[in-house]
């Protein structure tokens, strides 16, 4: 937690020119005039930010810093998901330094808040929930990290699984994963049912993978409705991907949208190119809650990513065709307040009583800090300056 | 051009580490050893790669270097045509200033080679094409440029533009351009007579901009291969977008993609996120010269671009989900053999003879080089370092 400190020379979202009070990790007003005897931070004339939420990514899966995977893996999923086991038992993939460091890479780039999925299966056990708590309490100080317990390979197809997520929940994981309940578990009822059983016992939200495409998927994301419905969860369910909602036929994907906002389940997109997506302009204008994600960088599955979560915003810009600066807004918000909104976090913005996670960019306008992703930011957490230039000011393993 | 100098410490293609030597601009040893006399530059274990050739751009839309622009565009294309044109009457956008500077960036990031279409129309009549060839002329060291001359506005629907097409080409414009037979000259006979007409008047080459969809689209595209084989112009034409192939229906597509690789036609994709597009893997396989463009880089058409053909072949290998490395050789290969073949460079790799023109990344792999696309690369032309660390090192307007 930071001392008392006037954040002087920042335009909250491109606008005028200001000066933000900042006290005990909070801001404490705005326009602040300068006092004798308080420390000045001088953000250069950048715009500021809420801080980046970087809502989907799997920490654990990473291998940063480790000499470059030579991919040759096979094109479906499940070939993708048994490579990954595969590789686990002979590469040193720690868990607990591999999401240090690509925690500490999201973070010099300006994202002050994290949810990741993190594997629970029968090989694994609970280890990856372990390895990520530990980086989570290490780096608590830079990043706020919120744990899902995800079924990777399944929950009702390998026995053992539903007995490992309970097991992680009880440990400290936040939140309760799941994963194409027809395509991998082939049982949509007994996988939700499971899932949505377990949010119930632990009383925590629920975050499900959907890759299911077309009328499977929107299958499943019905019986997601339900339950949620049923259960009262709205605000605390999320979909991720939810490539079902890019089918091109209304008919199908606008009861779904309308049924998603009045449950209030958020939907978390990557932005594919190669995928069909969720239109963010449609299901912005519908209420629906959206986030974004990097999902894994650097990993088993691709080559792909870097954790800049103004990157994301920009493939999510171009993902849709969003050129207009208004457009540019609500590509950023999907990596701001969206993402903060779907995993709950409180007092997240730049109006006072807001905690001081900030990102701050060397850009003339929001629309020019997403299209262009410019270096030399400056990240604040709780006041504190955490990363600067590219670079995070503290230590991982 | 550069003196005699042995470039140690390389990995071509990612290989084994190396020296080359370069005489004159050119390469003319692999292997070589070190030897009294020669000076030396060091890649420092950097990948050598081809020099990056950006295959599709518009060096004169450009507004780098200006304040931002706040774009508030209509969503058609023609709302795009019509407001550049209005905007060049009220911003003071110098075609050799603009040009100069995106040049300068495209270079910094290790482009060697550009292809730039310039608009040609009775508003701008060819003080376009004059301000980029003053461009041509003051980069000729650092960077090869080739000219479109492109009538943006259209050809036939307002009456003087082929006559400045002619005095564009007569000025010294490399290449014929094309845009849209159908959908903005409502005449695609009319419109490819006149063009294939000017290439066979002037002895030149054509490029035409086919953003038209689905079946219309196809249809321009057999026009467009019917006059190429009728005329023998096989390696000549290249089709840009192209986004008709990118149809799901291969009883339509696969007869085009035989009959474009059959006549020697190249398609250049920008990988566009939100349209469809050309698939590369089988537009490759089926043996057609591809090469890949940024298309627009920061301009009233859009926020986007950065000149960086890395990050292009990233583009490309995420609209086409290319993960494996072999696949993201392909990815690279958009950006480098492929461009080099469409736009027709010669003596162009990384074989004794060659130019010496290159770029070295700092990467394990080619792999790693595409998706992650590292900064603090050396970029040489003819021999010469003219890059490094994203800085350009030659002054430009």
């Amino acid at each position: 937690m930071a001392e008392t400190v006037l954040l002087t020379n920042i335009r909250p979202l491109g606008g005028p020119t200001t000066n933000i009070l900042i006290e005990a990790g909070r801001i404490t007003a705005l326009d602040a005039p300068i006092q004798p005897g308080v420390a000045v931070l001088d953000g250069g004339g950048r715009i500021a930010l809420p801080g980046l939420v970087e809502a989907h990514t799997h920490l654990d899966k990473s291998l940063l810093g480790l000499p470059w995977y030579k991919n040759e893996v096979g094109p479906r999923l499940v070939d993708k998901i048994s490579n990954e086991r595969e590789v686990r038992r002979t590469l040193p993939i720690d868990s607990h330094q591999q999401s240090a460091r690509q925690a500490a890479l999201t973070v010099s780039h300006g994202a002050t808040h994290i949810r990741t999925h993190v594997d629970v299966d029968t090989e694994c056990g609970v280890s990856g929930i372990e390895g990520v708590m530990q980086t989570r309490e290490a780096l608590a100080d830079y990043v706020g990290i919120d744990i899902v317990a995800f079924p990777q390979s399944g929950l009702l197809i390998r026995p053992g699984t539903l007995e490992l997520m309970a097991d992680a929940l009880r440990l400290g994981a936040e939140t309760v994963g799941g994963l194409d309940p027809c395509a991998i578990d082939r049982d949509p009822k007994g996988h939700l049912d499971a899932i949505f059983g377990l949010a119930e016992q632990f009383g925590r939200g629920v975050d499900i993978h959907l890759h299911e495409p077309g009328e499977m998927g929107a299958f499943s994301m019905e019986l997601i409705i339900e339950r949620t419905r049923a259960l009262g969860m709205g605000g605390h369910v999320m979909i991720s991907h939810a490539f079902c909602l890019g089918m091109p036929d209304p008919a199908i994907t606008e009861p779904l949208i309308a049924a998603l906002a009045e449950t209030g389940i958020a939907i978390c997109t990557t932005a594919p190119a190669s995928r069909p997506v969720p239109a963010v302009k449609r299901l912005a204008a519908a209420g629906v809650v959206l986030c974004a994600g990097s999902d894994g960088i650097r990993d088993t599955w691709g080559p792909y990513g870097n954790g800049d979560m103004l990157e994301r915003a920009m493939f999510v810009g171009l993902r849709n065709n969003l050129r207009r600066h208004d457009e540019l807004d609500l590509a950023l918000a999907t990596c701001t307040t969206g993402g903060a909104k779907a995993i709950g976090l409180a007092e997240y913005g730049l109006a006072a009583g807001c905690w001081a996670d900030l990102v701050l960019v060397p850009a003339e306008a929001v629309a020019e800090a997403v299209a262009q992703r410019p270096g030399n930011r400056m990240v604040l957490r709780r006041g504190r300056l955490v990363a600067q230039g590219g670079q995070a000011l503290f230590r991982v393993a």
